[in-house]
């Protein structure tokens, strides 16, 4: 029994884009807590809790959602959602892609900062460790392995989306992922972006943040935009979806068809 | 542009199972802190933190690593992983195929316990509420919504792996998704055990817990299983996979091909 997969219609006119593809969890809503609000009771509350100044822990609505809705920080529904970085990044640093070293990931995070992940990091399932390891990246800028000879983390300041895309993952093709997107499905952006486009290098945008649409700064950088499903689903899904399509173009493009 | 999708070689003789599918996170490392570690430095000081008694929380290796490694519980290597449970169960709720009222979610307890998850529940992101949640959970038997007049979560006692199957989900197709399965594919797997195989009620397990395989009062009650990679996935990635190949099948039966 075989199942097919999509390389049907493949000629000489069509290759794969190569071996690589990025990842980016754009605006994310993941940063420290703004000078704004770290007076705020709520937010002194829960840094004495974690042992840490107000000015080194995470904004979290799950804690600061009273000092969030004070209006002293703009974009407010916006920010402040630490776990949703954490679950996309958990979610694109367990697929077979980025554990066979054929996936960059990257966050841009809503101040315009950017978070590098080496190959072969394991983000905790833990929020707790998580949330340790990420306040530790805010103050030092990188997080190293336990023998401090390999990055495993590193955190750039003052780097927009477009720095990202156009000087570090200089991407030709940039695709993003949003409810607003042409409508679509996961297996057939893959295929567009990996299979017909040639010699491309292909970089994938998904949000990181609660709700609403991409800035219009990150959107005018997109080279096409796709939604793949009728409502719009939870980061972490659009992730596996399109990582899992990628992957079967990438990893198994040689198999023609799959199955026992 | 049209993309395929596995629906090649159906005919009257093969059918589509039903409408629905049913998925248990089984042996799932989560539970209370067992008496025999509940005087332990390690629990007493996390329970004071949460402002619980010790035999209210949920045991954590992040927390109580310590006491777990004190050879006072059995099957230590398997237990006290409860953001396991939280990532397994936020991936499964999030697919269209729950939203879309076509899947059935159990979490089965490595202590037999089961969790039985009502339609159209939303799991906090944030694990600080998710386990506020489990821990009401395990001491109330039920969680109900703000109206108090629809029950969201209950848990059953004293509930093995076997009556769950037998006599909640009353599945006579019980596919076990481990590293120690039949080499196969996430969508292969979801095209012979609801196409092929004709009304039957189709269950898939995936392990709740850290590391090693299924029990085996639990293996020995699949009717089939397969790993769906060459090496050991996290519970969360196997649970995206096979739902989406589902989900390909289940909600786009009637679509023949997909794409635009």
């Amino acid at each position: 029994m075989r199942i097919p997969i999509c390389t049907r219609g493949l000629d000489d006119n069509i290759c794969m884009s190569g071996s690589r593809v990025s990842l980016v969890i754009a605006e994310t809503a993941l940063e420290l807590v703004p000078d704004e609000l770290s007076r705020h009771s709520s937010v002194r509350n829960h840094a004495r809790r974690l042992q840490k100044k107000s000015s080194e822990i995470l904004l979290d609505r799950s804690f600061h959602h009273s000092a969030m809705i004070s209006g002293k920080i703009k974009l407010a529904w916006k920010r402040g959602r630490p776990d949703i970085a954490h679950f996309a990044l958990l979610e694109a640093l367990s697929t077979p892609l980025y554990l066979e070293g054929m996936l960059d990931v990257y966050i841009h995070t809503i101040d315009d900062k950017v978070i590098k992940i080496s190959p072969d990091v394991k983000v905790p399932k833990s929020y707790f460790r998580f949330e340790g390891i990420i306040m530790k990246l805010f103050k030092e800028k990188t997080i190293k392995n336990n023998e401090g000879n390999k990055t495993l983390l590193e955190l750039c300041d003052n780097t927009t989306f477009e720095y990202l895309i156009n000087n570090i993952i200089e991407s030709d093709n940039v695709v993003g992922l949003t409810s607003v997107g042409a409508r679509s499905t996961a297996d057939y952006v893959a295929f567009r972006n990996l299979i017909v486009k040639k010699n491309v290098k292909c970089a994938f945008i998904v949000g990181g943040f609660p709700k609403g649409h991409f800035s219009e700064c990150t959107s005018e950088l997109f080279s096409c935009s796709y939604s793949i499903e009728r409502f719009a689903l939870e980061a972490h899904v659009v992730i596996a979806r399109i990582l899992y399509e990628c992957e079967k173009i990438l990893l198994h493009a040689n198999n023609g068809s799959r199955g026992i």
